[in-house]
């Protein structure tokens, strides 16, 4: 069957515990089709992971089987878990690392009816718990292969979700950064990622952003930036924009403002309005 | 249908910028086997998209379609634009990334007939307007994910260029370094790519080489290399060769040529023959 | 025909060597599903790429193709070689890449009956010859595009080994670091790999452990570690257990051994039972 299988590890790319994975869901679906989402995650940095997987997932088709392995407790009473949300299956040790995910739902670790939208929108989980989908035998430290990635496999064929374990209520959530509003009606918020290009993003969306564009600041650093550009063309030396995952990021021309301004994920950003 | 979409980007491995634009495409195009030429191109460097990509296109099967993205304009009014070869389809931002595949045929900006050959072979090129095999909304920010992945889709699908835009009778090229006469009759040109090995790729091409091989003589920096070789392994130190992209090479026997000679890019070659 | 075929090479991610291969192969089979084992191989570091190989090939299904391109001696009068095992089919130069994977089935450089169990199991190798399966012309500097991967193409597809030229009776080995046994009943083994996670892997496999986990020591370095861990999440500081694909490893909780020893490939490790 010939599904999508994307695969999120901290295993990077010169040893071959990915290729081993893809291996191990090839032998079970033949008709895979593997996509990498990353495998350059920090090791063992489930926070990362968890992000870069969310501004991924949307862009698959429906059906698509996410398989992501960032697990520092392999081996240990950590459970393994499936993710289902309308759109997709996610196969994952239960770290926090579809944290990003079962939000943009609007869930909390309880994976109850949507408590803000009302609409009643389901997300389920099940543990991994029936060995019958497993490779045998398991070795201890790479769960990645030996269970994850052929439960992975199973799902790409079609199996239900209910067949690989008992249904769990809660999944674990990592603590994110939350948005508050001070106490002027400014927004204040975090960097959760830096990209390749030194682009800082943040953990205000889009829907934060009520005021008009142009009369928007934007304080990070010892810095404060005018108004929100539209493209990372415009304008000259650091600006602020919304990037393409619908977050508010911190650009630099031609440069990188993450080294510009020694910025860090975890640093604090502030966006006000204009007197 | 099972056709061949490769993509070169500068968006690197760790952020999940290359597998949103990869679900973009399965998503129109779930058959489509998707290959990697590189991601690794150092942020907004055209000039070295542009030499990778030239090297690796050859080497597909016809009808392959070539998605290239790096595109440092995104969102201004740089055009997306389908540039079609008799043997492939490339859909890039119209900024010069295309400049070494369409010299390959002999062309100039002008995408007439071949003027050297007088052959009357034909590039063809469209410009991106026709939205409706645009995703929607676009992004301002992400046109590899919303405007040029889903074009290769289209197009991997087969649907004929004509579709996506109005004919365009010229690209833009990128100034690209040439190869010179000296007066002497030596030939000088420059490095214009160095390889992961420290390899010196130049852009002085076989079918300038018309000497013996072991009476040419080829200078770089303070250096001086005697006779061509045919492969990496012979000699000692320093040697110059014709490699597989059929480009005057610079190699270290057992290193790196690069390092060895502090050599970069641009940097001036020159190759005569021994009197 | 949809076969599977493994690339492993030390030709990074941003040259274009990598993908003209693969455009090679699906020339030839345009339904070959490609997985990438590693190329991010030290530049011509054979030994390397025999066991980042051997440790994932074992994870693929029955009738995967392996292509592996580690050719430091590429155009000379070494040769491109197939092995194959009861499993699997291995392209490859001739200089020793293929040693940890034929090992695996007892097997020194003269492939006979397998000595040690006597159970007749028979490794089978041919030496390239039949130019009817390459890319024509060659480059004399890439035979990984011109010959291992037509070759390896044409395999996937199910052409017989003995179309690809003469059997050979041996192939070349590389002197790989040995385990012996102390005076004392220890067993002495190396590192033979480091990998991301900076876990130290030796020569010393499973079978070689007899004793009771919690009674055995690991010298290294200046540090002495008591007992064996099943997992990496166990205990503090340095532990040593049995990784993934069966070899003792030394590892760092929530940190890089190799960082913390200043180990490297070759440092000897020796195990013994604690009085």
């Amino acid at each position: 069957m010939s599904a999508i299988v994307t695969l999120t590890s901290d295993f990077g790319l010169t040893d071959a515990y990915v290729s081993a994975m893809k291996g191990a869901i090839l032998g079970i679906n033949p008709e895979a089709a593997l996509v990498d989402i990353s495998h350059s995650i920090e090791p063992q940095n489930i926070s990362q992971a968890a992000f870069v997987l969310s501004t991924a997932c949307e862009n698959f088709p429906d059906g698509t089987v996410h398989l992501v392995v960032v697990d520092p407790g392999v081996g240990t009473e950590r459970k393994g878990i499936i993710l289902k949300t309308p759109k997709s299956c996610f196969v994952a040790p239960d770290n926090g690392v579809l944290t990003y995910v079962a939000r943009a739902y609007g869930q909390s670790s309880e994976l109850g009816p949507n408590p803000s939208s009302g609409s009643g929108q389901r997300l389920e989980a099940v543990s991994l718990t029936n060995k019958d989908f497993w490779h045998s035998p398991v070795s201890a430290t790479f769960h990645g292969r030996d269970i994850f990635a052929p439960v992975a496999a199973h799902l790409s064929l079609g199996v239900p979700i209910s067949e690989f374990g008992d249904r769990i209520p809660a999944i674990q959530f990592l603590p994110v950064p939350g948005v508050s509003r001070g106490v002027d009606g400014s927004l204040v918020g975090s960097i959760i990622h830096i990209d390749r290009f030194g682009n800082l993003i943040t953990n205000i969306k889009c829907e934060h952003l009520t005021g008009k564009p142009w009369k928007m600041v934007v304080e990070v650093g010892q810095q404060r930036i005018e108004g929100l550009n539209r493209t990372y063309a415009e304008g000259e030396g650091l600006s602020a924009l919304t990037g393409s995952s619908d977050h508010l990021e911190i650009a630099m021309k031609e440069g990188s403002a993450s080294q510009f301004l020694g910025a860090r994920v975890g640093d604090e950003v502030v966006l006000r309005e204009m007197v």
